[in-house]
Order: C-alpha cells, then structure tokens, then sequence
C-alpha cells in the first residue's frame, strides 16, 4: 500500500456509513472545514505533514492505543517505556528530526502514552545550566537514550517555594568532591518524572554550601542507577510514588541521597562555579532562567492544555448530535440533545474557548520568539513582563480549560463517565497543569506583583511594556452599548474587560496602600489583599485572551466564511465571560442593570446562532479516531455500537474471576429448591 | 481485648506522637469538639453506636482497605463481593438488624468497598412495586442474597427520559408469558449496577405490548444468570460495561433479550395488572412512585454527598496546617499554608458547606418524613412539592460538593493529585451523583417548572406549599444594609437570597409567557427560557439551603460556643454565595455597588475569625484514619511519613517488570564505556 493510500485510510471521511445524525450536521457547514484546518495548521502543508505522522503511526500496530483504558499502571508503564524507544527508531527511519515538525506531530499522537517526557526537561536543563564542555559530555548521550535523566526539584515538603528546598550538597576540598544528603523526610525528591523506575542520572536541585556556608541552591548531575543492572546506586534510595488521578505512563518517583558522593565536574555551572579551592564564583546572569519558565509554559497550554481541550469539545459535540433524548415538540421523535439550549450553553462556550486559546498560543509563541531575539543580544528588559504575563495566562488557560473538560464530560451524561469516551482521562491529565509548572495561585500572585508594579509605574510617568499598556490609557467611564447587538462590537467588550482589569488590579492596590500605611506590615498587607488580587490577576489575562482574539480575527480578513464563524465565536467566548462575571462588571459600574439583561440576551442568540456550525467546527480540529481514542466521538458517530464493542473486550469480562465459586455459589444454592 | 479497649484504640485521640503543628490547632478550639460530633450525630448514643460499628469493622482484617488504591477493577469487584458477603454474616454475628442504626454506619465505614448496593434498590423495587404475594416470594430470597438483583432501567440510548426506553414486553396470550426483546442496540440496558458479573435476577423496565397495543414502561423480574452454574439464562446477552472514573468495586452491567420468555406473575403488579385473557387492568395510584424518587435522592445526598465532602475538608484542612510553604515574614520560617487568605478563601467555604448540607440532611429527613406520613394516610397533595423540592436540592447539593471536593482536592497540591491523598476517588465518586439518579439540568428544569407553576398559583390568588410560599409575600426591595457587620444579620441575606430567587423565576417566567403570546410553540418556548430556569431552580435551592442553615442554628440555643462557630460558617456559607453570584444580586437591583464591596469585606473577615477553628470543626466529624483512608489527612498529621511507606507498597515498586531487561538495558550499555 503505499503511504498514500495509508493517509487516506487513517484521514477523517465521510464514508457510506456514517450516522445520519451527524452526516447532516456537515452537510450544512457555513464555510470549508478544510480551510479552517489549515488554518489551525499554520498552513496546508503543515496539515499534510501532520496527517502523514498520524498516518504512518497509526498503522503501525506498536501504537495501537486499543486496550489503553483497560491496562494498569504497571502495563501503562511498560508499554510507555516500550514505544518511546520504538519511536526513536521509528523518527530515524522516518528521517524525522527531533527538532523537525513531525516530532511535535508525534506528541501530539501519541504524548500521553510516551515515555522519557521529562527526560527532555533533564536535557534541556544541562543545555541550559551546563558549561560547554557539559554540554558536550552528557547531552549526546541523553539523545541516544544511553542514560535516562529526571529533573529533582520538588521535594516531598517543599514545592513552588524554590528556597525552601532542604536537600544538601557540601563541597569536600579534600576529595573535590559533592556530597549529598536528604537530611530529612520532607526532603525527600518527590513526583520527579522518568525517575521512579527508569532514570539513570537526575538533576538533583540542592542547596550548596561550602565550608560551612550556604550559596543557595544548585542544580547537580546525579547517577541514581548501574547503567548495567539498574541497581540504584551506594546511598540512593528510588522508587515509584505510586497511583495517581492520571499519568499512569509516568513513573514519578522518590528518591533519597545519603553521603551520595559525584564530581565537582557534575555541577552545572554555566553560572556559579565552586574552584578547587572552595571559592563560590556567580558569572553570567540567571535572568536568562525566567526564559526557560517561559517556554515549559508556552509549550504546556500548545501540547497539553489546548490539544485535550480540543479532544473533549469534538467528542462532546459529536454524542450530542448522535445522542437523542426526550421530546422539543410534544409526540415528536427523541431530539438531539444539542438542539437543547441547556446544552448548547454548557458546549459552545467550550468550543469557542478552544479557539480563543489557539490563536492565544500563536501570541505567546510570537512574544515569546521576541523576547528570546532580545535575549540572545543581551537585553532582558522584556523577560519580567513576559514572566508576568505568561504566569498569568498558564494559570488563566489551565483553569479554564479544565473546567471546560469537565463541562464537556459531564454533559455526555452517564456514558462521559465511562472510561471508555475518553473524557474522563482527559479531565485527570489536564487538572494537574493547574498544579504543576507553578501552582496557578502562586503563579496569579506574581502576576499580580508585576501588574500592581506596573500602576506605580504609570504614577510615575513612565511607560508600561506593550501587554499590560492599558493600564496607563483607561478613561474610567460606562459602557456606552443599547440593544442587545451593541453587545456584538468588539470595541464594547473589550473595552468591557479592560475596565474590569484596570479597576480590579487598582482597587487592590488600593487596600494594599492603606493598609501599608495604616500600619499594617507589608507581607500581611499583601496576605490580606491576595485573594482580590488573584481575581485581579484573572481578569487581566481575561482581557488579554479576548484582546487577542479580537485581534487575530482581523488578520484572516481573506477568508469571509471563517471569519464569520469565528467572530461568533469570539463574541460568544467574551459574552460568556462576561455573564459568568456579571458581578465584577455591575461592581465597577461599567455595565447597568439593564446593560446586563441585553448582555444575556445577546449571548443567548449567539447559541442559535453557532449551532448549526457546532459539528463543522470541531471537525475541523482534525483528531482522528485513534487521536480521540474515544467510543462516543467517532467520526462516524456510531457511538453505540462502539461503546458495546470495546465494553465487551474489557478485562472484567475475560478475567477469569473466582467470585462466583468462592463467594456466590454457596449461597444461591439456598435458592435453588424454592426457583 | 475488651470491646471498649478495641473502641479505644480506633477512636481519634491526641497521643504524644501528633504533629506539634496539627496539635496546637487543637488545643485553642473555642468549643467541645466531642459536643459537636454529638450533635451531628444527632445525640451522644448515636456517637456511641457510630464508634463501636467502627472499631469492629477496623478490627477486622477482612475490611482492611490498605490496597484499596493499587488494586485493579477486578480485585476490587472481587474485594467488594467478599465483604459484602462476610458483612451480612458480621451482622448476624455482632446482632445488627437490616433496620438498625447499626446498618447505616456499617455503610459510612464501607460503603465504597460493598457489592450489592443496587441489588438493594432491586428490593425495595419489588416491595414498593409488587404485590403482596410477589414480595412474599421474592424478598426473602433477596434478603439472604440467595439471589441477587439488579435494576435494569437506562438504556444505552436512553436515560431520564422514561417514556423513550425501548426494551418491549410482549404478552403471549397463549402460553401466558411475556417474551421480552431488545429491539435494536441502543434499547440494550446499560449501567446496571451488580448486572456485569452478579446479578442472577434483574427487574427489567420494558414497554409492555398486550395484542399490538404499547401500555407503557413497567417492571418484569427477570432471571439472568443460572443459580446453579452462572451462565447466562437463554436468550439473555450480559456482561460489564467496563472501566469507569469510580466506583471499580461495582459491576455495571449490559444486557440484551431475545424472546426471553418469563411468567406472568413476573410482572410486578401492585399498580398494574395483565388478566389472562389479555385485559389490562391499572389499580391504585403510582404517585406513590414519587417517594421512591424523592427517598432516593435523600438519601444519596446523606451517604454518598455529605460524607463524601466532610472527608475531603477533613483531609484538606489538616494538611493544609502541617504542609509549610514560602513565607508569611521575609526572613520568618515556611507559614502553615492554611494561614494564607488564599487557601482559606479555599477550604472555608467548602467547610462551611459541609455543615449547611448536614443540616439540610436534617431537613430533608423531616420533610420526607411528614410526607410518608401523609401518604400512608392517602393524602398526595405533598408530592408534588417534595419533588420539586428534592429534585432542586439534589442536583444543588450534588454539583456543589462536587465542586467543593475538587477544589479541596487542589489546594493540596500535588500531593492532592496522588491517588493516596484519598482526594482524587472522593472526587470522581462524588461527581457521578451529578448524573446518577436524574441527570441535574433534568432535574433543575423539573424544579422549575413546579416554581412557575406557583407563581401561576399566586396570581390566582390560592396559597403555596410551604417550601414555595416565599413567592407569594415577596416585597419587592432595596437592601438596607449599610456597614459590612450589618451583612453578618441572617435577616439580611436571607432576604437577599429570597429576592434573587424569586426574581430570577419571575424574569424566567415573563420571558415564557412573552414567547408564547408572541406565537412561539410552548415547547419552543420553554426551550429558549430553560438556561434561565435552570438558574433559577438553583437560586431557589440555595435560598432554602441558606434559610433552613439559619433556622437549625436557633435549635441549639443551649450550646453557646456552639451556636456561635456555627453562625460564622452559616454566615460564610450566605456570603460565599453571594460573593460568587454578586452578579444575580446587583442585576436584580437588590444590592448597589456599594454593599457589594462591604459583602466583600465582611467574606474576608469572616475567613479570619474561622481560622483558628478550622481544625476542630473537621474533626467534629470524627472520622478514623481507615474511613478517610488518605495519607495526608490522617488525625496524627504525620503526611510525609505515610505518603512514603504507602508509596514503598505501591505494586510499581513490587511487581517485577521486564522493562529494564527488555528495552532499557541494549540502550543503556552504550554508554557503559563513556562514563
């Protein structure tokens, strides 16, 4: 067969024996799905070579992910470990470059089921902390698999808190030498990836002292296991951290250090270096450090947030075109429980925030390539802002997706209970990006530091970078819309939202001054203004993801149909923050009372409105069936057939299982005589 | 060992060994934490009855639930059928009636670890269904489990919606029999609890067919499995449907017919009669149907809601005083997490909640109570109202804890990820009453309905049902309240409650009655209204929940101390809403600007004057460390310690895998000449 033939084969078509319930759905597209594929692709090609990735890795039956729901823990393990070096090979045949796009292409495949994830972070971290000569010794043989790596940084203690890290690493002049401790439980290296079963060196975080001073923390290159039989290494006490909500793939682990001894070559020191005489030298700046934050997050919200948020909208819409419950029409045949409006506000709200958050992470990847122009000439100015912004908008989209899954998956009723529909592993995966990279309350209150900053800034006369500019320019004053249409003007909503940020971001700074000088000590000020300030926080990157919207819009002025599409979209996700927090609206004024009732008005029309596009629009992501991995978001819509198919080859009922003999048996017999 | 030393040892008891930072908590509560679990309890003996149910069970290695989160679904359906069965022995041993309160807290320390729990709606189906004979024959059986039955209503393609289902009864006139089908695959019965591996009878819902003519749903029992062997009966098609979010313990089930043929006395009967000759012959009223219905969901909302929150504040709580991070004073040492306004802005609230829904528990039982009495003397006017009633609360109650519990569950953080912390599974069991049982939106709308239906009633001048009669006297107002103290008077947000709801059905109902006159059909019409009914349903359930949090803190007037944490949460609870729908409250013109800054700051202060209290107020609920089963909650605050052995027993870390031999140990040798 040749690969064409394979694309076509694996490409999502129309065939004779789709369910009619959803067959109409696309026969009535207001635009080309195609295009807005393409569109979503950064263009055809990248659409193509997407779809050959897919393609080859589907038919390759070493990524079936068919029993994935069904394996445990240790299976997932197994089978993760077994396909990322299957698809090491498998690039390198391919000729697919680790830096090409197909490697992207393939995460997006199959990342949930791929070992060595944080294995990159570990090489990563040596290209970034280490010297050149490092560099040089350790990064081609992470590349190869040769040794496996995990990054230790959090502890079983000690988390987001960088300088409350407690492991030890004290320089030995004599023997020029690290030795490093674990000197208490709640030091322990906890929840690092790759580390539980698999890593043969870590990157240990620890904090370093010298003759009896400590220089704060350092990262170190530490071998946790025999390269030859995988026994951990003399002082090195590892394992699993065992079951999680999600990630059963990973093996996070623990891992505790006593008198582990490395090399004082095994510190990375791009920028601090201990000389044999035990003189700490810092060269370099670590500004650059807030670079690498920056892009773990960027590279989150495009890998992991948006792709599973995509998942959970495709399959939610496409059951609830298949899916018929209950009578519109009294006598009527069973509607589709899309045609609902209960269930066009729990869902389109959903799609149009998977959209937001696309053209979002085209903004981010473009600041982000900016800032790292800059950054290689040496200028750092941009680096807190985009610290700030992007801390922000991680915790922003990771909430907020999260609770969109979860509206997805329940609004499939019993059936998005199910294992099986793919939700409920979305959901679990996608929670904990609240939680890792930054816990998003720490990360919402840097953000709000920056942004309280910037008002003295302004207060100052001095000029604010580009993201948080508004906050010189805001004429307080009341939304000027009328009817319910005015609401559709992106000038009135934005202008909505960058109110409601300005206002929230002052008034916290506000208590935050009177309470500093009414007497109140500064970090109890700050304690005591944190919650209004995580709201403020929201609301701005609200503003931002909205802003941007709007504005990436304008740029596919060529395309009529999409754009008209979109701008529903787009008006829907900004009414429908807005009614979701029509009290901080009311709150600062800018709307009235009767403004708000238009408001509603106006977002409820829009669902009328985008319905009919629902299906077209989530097609247009184009996940496969293998991508989805979901029995009720086919693109066939054969939801029940599936559902039965895939229940009958589940273990619960081809294990054999004693119960009945041990257990049930004895006492039916009792009942034999009297049946 | 005597008894009362078993009860000892499993009692929550300070000992020398609790966490220094979880002890000082204890010792500033600023009431008897052994008073309140009384009350909660509803009175000392009942404490006394909970505790001695408890200390057996713990005692006995059969109901350890130490593996509980490594096993795989078959070992835990394999688990949940052995305790149940060795529990009814335990019972019969220990002298424990089926009726007793012995009964309830064998269920609270268990219960997400016992099979049979639908085999128990199976018989109180048959007792409330049946006829007297037929329940002379089939419940003794079921009784003794000498069978066990399964409830087979939803359908793969079908779910609250009753009318829709389509398995088919058809009457055989000459041989006296019904012949049931599954007509197509989405008329399958899915779901069924104890059906997947157990069940060896089931009552069937099916359309019943007597000479070409459908008569509607009604109840068959029918035998599935062979009592002597397991097999499936001929005809019958069974299996488990597979891996779910929870609940791994319970076989749902499948189940498909062919001309499955069963006696007429199959047919249960109490209501509705088949004569030989074919004559249909409807007695009595159904509407006694809507108790089963309205005990049901009181009865979720007591065993599967509240204990389920009650835990997750427990284990939140008391690791969020012993985990430390980051500082409150520059240079001071890592604060307890709980002492930053954020995680209180968390837990609080969710606290606070748990103590509304106990309280509301009590209500429900109350109101249940009066209207079984009402019933037994053929009075049904009731029911109605308690439908509405219960229909609003429970799927309030149910999205609300679930909301709760996951928010529990992240402030811990990573550690909150880990299946061990026992917050993920309170999560993903609690957030399956959301659909379990009418789906909520379904069950809101029905709420409504009965809500508009009574503002119809006001107009005519004729008087409401109790729970409803604030519709009829509502004078329309401003607040009054000027300093944020004055927002702490329950007069004032109960108002404030009252008004919302209230407004908010008026406005649905204005809207529909606008549509229908304007010419839209009524089901189009209710259609386009039901978002805003759904939301007003859920103001009115708050409003009861809030006015009936406020009435149970005039019952203990005795208990000063008491009473008076109690009002600070009642207060939270109130201020908590309102702070999270400021909107619904400035739209309705009930608050200005103004006070809703003051509600603001009185939510806040609130957050500190519950502070010191918080720990005691979890342990009021008194639960062992086995019934919270959660690494980081238990009562001796030891988090890091248990987190490490319970991970050392993790089969990651214990079952051999060949990982190792097979994939990583080729690559690795590669780099055995290089380091």
């Amino acid at each position: 067969m040749a690969l064409w033939d394979v694309i076509k084969g694996f490409q999502n078509s129309a065939g004779p024996d789709v369910n009619p319930d959803l067959d109409t759905e696309r026969k009535t597209a207001s635009f080309s799905v195609e295009r807005l594929t393409n569109i979503l692709d950064g263009g055809a090609e990248n659409t193509q070579i997407r779809r050959k990735v897919n393609a080859v890795l589907q038919s390759d039956p070493e990524f079936s992910r068919e029993n994935q729901y069904f394996q445990s823990q240790n299976e997932r393990y197994e089978g993760a470990v077994r396909r990322a070096v299957y698809l090491s090979k498998k690039m390198d045949e391919m000729g697919w470059a680790i830096d090409g796009p197909e490697n992207k292409y393939c995460y997006r495949a199959l990342g949930d089921d791929l070992a060595f994830v944080v294995h990159g972070v570990f090489m990563k971290c040596i290209l970034g902390l280490g010297t050149d000569e490092q560099i040089a010794k350790w990064v081609p043989l992470a590349e190869k698999h040769y040794i496996v790596g995990s990054y230790a940084q959090t502890e079983l203690g000690h988390g987001s808190f960088l300088r409350g890290l407690e492991t030890m690493a004290i320089f030995d002049v004599t023997t020029q030498e690290f030795i490093l401790n674990t000197p208490k439980i709640s030091a322990m290296k906890w929840w690092s990836g790759d580390l539980g079963r698999t890593a043969t060196h870590a990157v240990v975080f620890a904090q370093l002292y010298i003759k009896g001073k400590c220089y704060g923390i350092h990262p170190f290159i530490v071998q946790i296991r025999s390269l030859q039989d995988h026994s951990p290494a003399p002082g090195v006490t590892v394992g699993d951290i065992g079951p999680k909500m999600n990630f059963a793939q990973a093996d996070n682990g623990y891992l505790m250090l006593e008198n582990v001894r490395i090399p004082k070559e095994n510190m990375l020191s791009r920028f601090s270096q201990v000389l044999s005489d035990g003189q700490y030298i810092r060269q370099g700046t670590e500004k650059i450090n807030y670079l690498t934050m920056v892009v773990f997050r960027v590279h989150i919200i495009q890998t992991e947030v948006l792709p599973n948020l995509m998942k959970a909208c495709t399959i939610a819409i496409r059951y609830s075109v298949v899916r018929r419950q209950s009578e519109l029409k009294s006598g009527g045949p069973e509607s589709k429980i899309l045609d609902y409006q209960t269930q066009q506000q729990k869902l389109l709200p959903q799609v149009a925030t998977a959209y937001a958050f696309h053209f979002l992470c085209d903004y981010l990847q473009e600041v982000f390539d900016r800032g790292y122009a800059e950054t290689k000439e040496g200028k750092f100015d941009l680096l807190p802002e985009l610290h700030a912004l992007t801390s922000g908008i991680k915790a922003f989209t990771t909430d907020y997706s999260s609770a969109a899954v979860e509206v997805c998956r329940r609004a499939c009723g019993g059936h998005g209970y199910s294992l099986l529909s793919g939700l409920p592993s979305l959901y679990t995966a996608l929670v904990a990006s609240c939680t890792y990279e930054g816990e998003n309350t720490v990360l919402l209150l840097q953000t709000a530091r920056f942004l309280v900053k910037c008002l003295g800034i302004v207060k100052a006369g001095q000029p604010l970078p580009s993201s948080v500019a508004y906050l010189s320019s805001i004429s307080s004053g009341k939304c000027g819309a009328q009817e319910k249409r005015d609401f559709l003007n992106p000038d009135v909503y934005t202008e909505a939202y960058k109110q409601r940020a300005f206002r929230m971001v002052e008034n916290a700074a506000i208590k935050l001054q009177s309470l500093i000088q009414s007497g109140t000590p500064q970090h109890e000020a700050w304690n005591l203004c944190s919650v209004q300030l995580v709201l403020a926080a929201m609301a701005h990157s609200h503003y931002i993801v909205v802003q941007n919207f709007v504005n990436a819009l304008e740029k596919i002025e060529t395309e009529f149909n999409i754009q008209k599409v979109l701008k529903h979209l787009c008006d829907l996700f900004a009414l429908h923050g807005i009614v979701s927090s029509m009290g901080d609206f009311l709150q600062i004024g800018h709307l009235s009372e009767k403004q708000s009732d238009r408001v509603i008005e106006s977002y409820l029309d829009l669902l009328d409105l985008i319905r009919p596009d629902a299906v077209p629009l989530v097609d247009a992501f184009d996940f496969s069936d293998a991508n989805l991995n979901s029995a009720i978001g086919c693109y066939d819509g054969h939801a029940y057939e599936r559902l039965f198919e895939w229940a009958k080859k589940s273990p619960t009922n081809n294990q054999d299982n004693q119960t009945f003999e041990k257990y049930l048996k004895p006492l039916f017999q009792n009942a034999l005589s009297k049946l």
